[in-house]
């Protein structure tokens, strides 16, 4: 059997629980981040990630927005675990044939999210791809988060009220390039109205809301009236397009008057989408058709 | 300009000199590793690296050999920074027409080299790779070290002995597959007789030794005489073969003979190799021809 053949989920899944952890890891794979507990109790947030030409940008996309893609993302991972970024380093895999002009813009986008976010870019690795071959970024990043202010995508309650930020869909018009992790929200809700779960929509609402649910074995009740969908979008693609790099999270309804009363103004809108129920089989799944569950 | 058409040392000396650093960063890029000060002071170490299909490995490879080629390679960075691996990040770039199989023996490999050394894969990524593409593994990994312990490529002084472990050359007969990275050897060196400077040899004597008397502005004098060669090897390929991923370190000269007196048996054999002395135009650079030092 191939990879092609397999679902991404079951194949990580099977791998992941063959996997040993000492014990200073409190969070291994399967979360946003892992989370590893250092030598004086502090925590540290630890994530990878990459992006393919030809998979996640185009051949002829401008260096400088992939190179801000590429940390954006793990940015957005880190918001996610209700952390801040801390330090990146970049692999680039790259053909003979990619010009020096294209690097260095990368390089630009690269340098201009680290200044915005306030990380540093502390090492990298270059290797040379073969001919034929698609190039290639990782970047691995560390964060900080205090105990009080980690957030998992496992700890959700039944009852618990579903929200997102901003708006969903669309996102290859143009935002999957260019999008803000939600960095300050994120900080706020950790620091004010801490969610009882929490992750960034990266392969959309329709697989990433099962996800969290699953990890708290519980499942969801979708309203999709409240959808908050991009302009010009259907909501299919609000459920399914996918790199949204916006937040996901649950909150304990009477926590929820709360929240919507004080969100600063500044912040990038919130929207109530559903709650979290008791898991049965009808409300795990949502399968590109949210109608299903309703 | 292509990168083809450039020298890798000068993009990367080029690209990080426009990088800026945050205050807690120690050493960025341009050493083995990243040095991170952490809130208490502690010290981290971050490293990234990859392996690619056609360029690190033959597709026709055991999967179990190339897992543990990518994780001993970044453990080998941490050693020659005199630290220990912690932990590890994997990210995954492979075609869809990867077997199942295939995966499950990388990870083997993947979990033999954390078992070995003593530290925890925490997470992963794993992305498709276009249909032509080569296959691609990029390693994050953290490591622990102390202050004392620290052990810079940039730190030498003008006398000093100049010492490699093990053998080189040869290496593509099999070593660079199934090395064992020199953690043992290292934490001894670090805490009985500490090396002016270290780094692991990657790109072969001929590359690595005058990039770390550079870093310290200083040339070298080698004897080739006394090179420990790998069976059925030249001095040559000793010189230039590269992947050795032995120690390449340097000591003052009044610490030689405690060293040569106290290095355990059960440790990798270490070899003096010349000293490094005041730079001048004839011995910076080492161009594929030890001869010309000479």
């Amino acid at each position: 059997m191939t990879l092609g053949e397999s679902s991404e989920d079951q194949i990580i899944e099977r791998i992941c629980s063959q996997l040993t952890q000492r014990s200073d890891i409190l969070v291994g794979p399967g979360d946003d981040c892992a989370v590893v507990q250092l030598e004086n109790g502090a925590l540290q947030l630890q994530k990878t990630d990459c992006v393919v030409e030809g998979v996640h940008f185009y051949p002829e996309e401008m260096a400088e927005r992939v190179g801000w893609k590429a940390m954006a993302r793990v940015v957005s991972d880190i918001a996610a675990m209700g952390g801040t970024p801390s330090s990146m380093l970049v692999t680039l895999i790259l053909r003979s044939d990619t010009k020096l002009a294209w690097l260095e813009a990368l390089y630009q986008g690269i340098q201009n999210c680290a200044n915005t976010f306030d990380f540093s870019i502390v090492g990298g690795e270059t290797s040379s791809a073969p001919k034929d071959s698609a190039n290639m970024l990782s970047i691995a990043g560390t964060g900080n988060v205090t105990k009080d202010n980690l957030i998992l995508r496992s700890t959700a309650n039944q009852g618990d009220t579903i929200f997102v930020t901003g708006r969903l869909g669309g996102s290859l018009t143009g935002k999957h390039l260019d999008f803000t992790p939600r960095v300050k929200e994120s900080q706020w809700l950790a620091n004010h109205c801490k969610p009882s779960a929490m992750m960034d929509l990266s392969d959309g609402l329709a697989k990433d809301l099962p996800r969290l649910a699953k990890l708290s074995n519980l499942g969801f009740l979708l309203d999709p009236q409240t959808l908050p969908i991009s302009p010009n979008c259907t909501v299919e693609q609000a459920l399914g397009d996918g790199e949204d790099y916006e937040l996901l999270f649950t909150l304990p309804t009477q926590q929820v008057e709360y929240l919507l009363s004080n969100w600063p103004g500044d912040l990038t809108p919130l929207t109530q989408i559903g709650i979290l129920e008791q898991r049965s089989e009808t409300n795990t799944a949502l399968d590109g058709g949210w109608d299903h569950f309703y």
